[in-house]
C-alpha cells in the first residue's frame, strides 16, 4: 500500500481518495481469506491488539477482535465495569496502562468526542509507536462504519470491482437521527470523496439545517480538505421527495432516549414519516438497497419486513463486511508504522 | 458416528437411544484427551463458535468455551451488558449478527423459553447452513447439563463402559424444584430414554403432580417420541420414601426468590424436609451417588458434609464431564451438518 | 530455580531473600522475550490457568493473562457478575469449579482477606494438584505487585542487575493510605526482607502507630520468619522530614469513601500535606523515583506534571514490569509443582 500515510485511524475528514481505495482494496483481498484456523493469514503474528470500549458494544468489538485474530494477532480486551470507571482514571491512563503492556495498536471507543485523537496526541508527543484506531467516539466519529458501509454500497453497485469510484454520481440518502449519529458523520465525509451526492432526510429536531455544509471546511485542527471535489449535501424534510432518483437508502439507529429529551414526541409517529417500509421504498424509482448500522429498532427504523427482505437489506452484508474492512485497517496501521 | 441427524441440539425430548449412545460414546473418547496444548485435537479448527449467553453464566460458558478450544475451535463470546440488551434488539437479531461474522456454531442461553428452537427455524428458513445448540433455556430445556448428568450416572454404575443402558431398571430420585428447573426436564427426557425410572420428590408448590406424565406425549411441533419404552415417572412428597430403593439421587438449585413468590416460606424447613445429608442418606439402602447442577447453597439443597464427601457426591465430577461432554455435541455438529 | 518451594503464592512474609531472587532472576530473562507471536515461549504449554477475579480489576487480569498467553498456557477468565455473585455460592465452590475443569493455576482476587489462603489449605487437604496465586485478597496482601514493585526498583538501582541486595540499606518512603492497603503490606515484607528501610508517611487515620513493628512477628499461621535481618521501618508524618535522605518514594492510590468514613476530610487538604509534586520533590537532596500500584488520581496522590516526567515517575515501568514478573511467578508455580 505504497502512499498509506496514517499513523493512526482517527477521522475519515483526513482520508483522500487514495486511503478509501486502498482500504477498499484490501478489504476485498481479506473477504475470502478463512479468519479461522490453520490458512488464517500470519500478517499480525506477534502484534498485540488492545480493545478499550469505555462505551460497552459487544458486537463491534467481536468484529475487531474476529479481524484482529484473523491476522493471528494477540487480542486483550479492555472493559471497564461501572466499578473500575468509577475508581476516577482517565481513559488516557487507562490507555496507557495498555501501551506500557505492549499494545501495537488500541482500538478506543468512548462516549466523549475526542478521546481518541487526544490519546493519539500524547502518543506522538511522548515517542510511542503506538497506533489508536477510533472505535467511534461521542458523536463525532465512527471511521471503520463509514468504511464498511462505503464497501458495501461499493459493492452492490460493482461486485467484481468494488472501488470508491463506484459510488460517483450516485444519489445516497440518509434518513433518521443525523445530529446525535457519529455513523452519518463519517458516512458524510466517506461518500462525498467518492464523488455521491447525499440527501439528508429527518425531522429538524434531529437533522438542524447547517448539515448541509457539513463537509465545506475541514475540521478543527486539520489544514485543508484531501479531497479536491466533494459530492454535495442536500437537506429535504419528507421521505417522498428524498427517495426520488435515489440509488440507496441509509437509516439510523433512533435512541428511545431522544423522546425523553423532547426531540421526538413518538415513535410510531416517527416511523410513519420516516419509516423504511416496502410502501415508502415504492417512492423510489428503482429497487435501491437499504442499510442501517444496527442494532435495528424493528417497526421503527425499519419494518421486520424489510429487515428480513435479504433482496433490498443489506444489514446482515453491512456486519459481514465489517471483518475485512477491519482487517484492512489493523493491516495498514500495523505494516505502516 | 453413522446416524447422526440432529441438526441442531435443542431439546432432549427429540433424542433417540442411538443419540445417547453417540454422545456418550464419543464423551467417553474425548475425556482422556487434554483439552489444551499440542496435543489438543485439530477436529474443529478453523471453524467459529460463538456463545451467546443472554441470561450470565460464566460457568457453562468456559465450560463450553474450554470443549470449543479443546478441538481447536476459534471461540467469540457474546456476553450482553444491561446497557446492549436495553438497546432493544431481539435476540434473534443479536445471533443473525454472529451467523452473518461466520459462526458455525451458536450456543445460546436465553431466559425465555425458545429462544434457541426460534432461532433455529429462522436459520433454516433463510438457508443458513449455521447450527444451535440450546445452552438452557427458560424453563425448558438444557440439553448438555442432561447429558453430561446422564453420562455421569453412565459411569457411576459401569466405568468402563459408560453406556446409556447402563441406566436401564435403575431408580433415579430428583429432589427439589423441578417446577422451575430445566435441568430437571432434560434429565426425564434422558433418564427415561434410557429405562430408568424416576421418583420425584418436593412440596406440591415446586412440584404439581402433572409431572407424572411428563414424558407421555412429544413436546409441541414434534411428531412422536422416538424412544419406543420409556422408564416410568412417580411423585412422592416424602424423603424418606423416595430414598428406599434409590440407585442415585440428584438435587436441584433452590432460589431465593421461590420465597417472595410464597412457593416456599422457610429454607430451613426445606432443608429439614428435603435437604440430603448423611442422616436422611441411611434412608437409602445402599451408598448412592448424590449430584446436583451447581452452583450448590451449601446447608439448604444438602449439607457441606455432603457436598465435600467425594465418596458419594459427584457434583465435581459432574462439572468435569461437562468438558467431554460438550465436546461431543460440538463435534457432532460440525461434523454432521 | 533449585530451591523454590511454593506450591502456592499467597504472601510475602513467607518469601527468603531466595526467592525473591528466583523471582528477579527469571523476571529479568523473561522481560526480553516476546509476549506474542512464534517466538514466544512454550513453557506452560497445555496449561490451564483461571483467572477468578471476584473483585473486578481489568487491569491486573489483563497483565497476568497477557503473562500466562506469553508462556502459552490456555487461560479462562471468571469475572462474576452481580447477578452471579448473588447466586450465593461460596468462592471456594467457585474456584473448585474452575479445578474439576482442569485449571493447574488458580489466580485468585477476592475482596475478603484470606479467600486465596483457605482455598489453597483445602486443596491441599484434598489431595487436588492446583496452585493458588493470590491477585490481590482484601486488606491482606498482593504479592504480585509487591514483587513487581521491587524489580521496578531493583531495575532503577542497577539496569544491568536488578536482584534484591540492590535494595540494601537504601531508604524507601511509602506515603498515603497504608491501613487499607494491602499493595503497602506486600511492599513492607519485600523491601525489609531485601534490607531497605522504609519510612511510611500518612495521617494517623490511615496509618496507625503500629505499623512500626509491621514485620516484627510472622503472621497467624507461620512459624517464623525466613529472613534472618529485615530492614527498618519508621514512620514520620511529615512529608518534608520523611523526603529527607529518601531514595525512593512509593504512593498509594487514595479511596475516595475514605472520606465517607471520616477517616479523611478533604483530598484537596490530603494533596497539600501528602501530594507528590515537583515542589515536594524538592525536599529531597536527589533525584528520585516516584512509584504508584495505580490507577492514579490525578491531582491527589500526585500531580499531572509528575506523572506525565518519565525521568523521575515509574508507573509506566511498574505496569511493563508485571508482565515479566507474572511469567515468573506463573513458570515457578507450574514447573516446580
Amino acid at each position: 500500500m505504497s502512499g498509506w500515510s496514517h499513523r493512526h485511524i482517527l477521522d475519515l475528514a483526513t482520508f483522500s481518495i487514495e486511503d478509501y481505495t486502498s482500504v477498499l482494496e484490501l478489504a476485498n483481498r481479506f473477504k475470502d481469506v478463512p479468519h479461522t484456523g490453520t490458512r488464517k493469514l500470519p500478517a499480525l503474528q506477534g502484534r498485540l491488539i488492545a480493545t478499550l470500549f469505555f462505551e460497552p458494544s459487544t458486537r463491534t468489538r467481536s468484529s475487531f477482535e474476529l479481524a484482529a485474530k484473523g491476522l493471528s494477532a494477540n487480542v486483550q480486551s479492555f472493559t471497564p465495569t461501572s466499578s473500575s470507571l468509577s475508581k476516577g482514571e482517565t481513559p488516557i491512563d487507562t490507555a496507557l496502562t495498555y501501551v506500557a503492556m505492549g499494545a501495537d495498536i488500541l482500538i478506543v471507543r468512548h462516549s466523549s468526542t475526542n478521546v481518541p485523537e487526544e490519546l493519539a496526541h500524547y502518543l506522538e508527543k511522548t515517542g510511542s509507536k503506538t497506533s489508536v484506531l477510533n472505535g467511534g467516539d461521542g458523536l463525532h466519529s465512527h471511521p471503520s462504519q463509514g468504511l464498511l458501509d462505503l464497501y458495501t454500497l461499493a459493492k452492490f453497485f460493482n461486485r467484481s470491482d468494488p472501488k470508491p469510484e463506484t459510488l460517483k454520481g450516485k444519489k445516497v440518502v440518509i434518513v433518521g437521527d443525523i445530529l446525535h449519529s457519529r455513523v452519518a458523520r463519517s458516512n458524510l465525509w466517506a461518500l462525498t470523496a467518492c464523488g455521491a451526492n447525499v440527501v439528508l432526510c429527518g425531522p429538524p429536531t434531529l437533522l438542524p439545517a447547517q448539515f448541509e455544509s457539513f463537509v465545506d471546511s475541514p475540521p478543527p485542527g486539520h489544514i485543508n480538505d484531501p479531497v479536491k471535489q466533494r459530492g454535495k449535501i442536500k437537506i429535504l424534510r419528507s421521505l417522498k421527495e428524498a427517495f426520488k432518483d435515489a440509488d440507496a437508502i441509509m437509516t439510523l439507529r433512533i435512541q428511545k432516549e431522544r423522546m425523553r429529551q423532547n426531540l421526538l414526541t413518538d415513535l410510531y409517529q416517527y416511523h410513519r414519516d420516516y419509516g423504511i417500509t416496502h410502501e415508502s421504498l415504492k417512492w423510489c424509482e428503482k429497487p435501491v438497497p437499504v442499510l442501517h448500522p444496527g442494532p435495528v429498532n424493528r417497526g421503527i427504523e425499519m419494518s421486520s419486513a424489510v429487515l428480513e427482505d435479504s433482496s433490498i437489506c443489506l444489514v446482515r452484508e453491512q456486519v459481514k463486511n465489517g471483518i475485512p474492512i477491519r482487517m484492512a485497517l489493523l493491516y495498514l496501521l500495523a505494516t505502516n508504522s
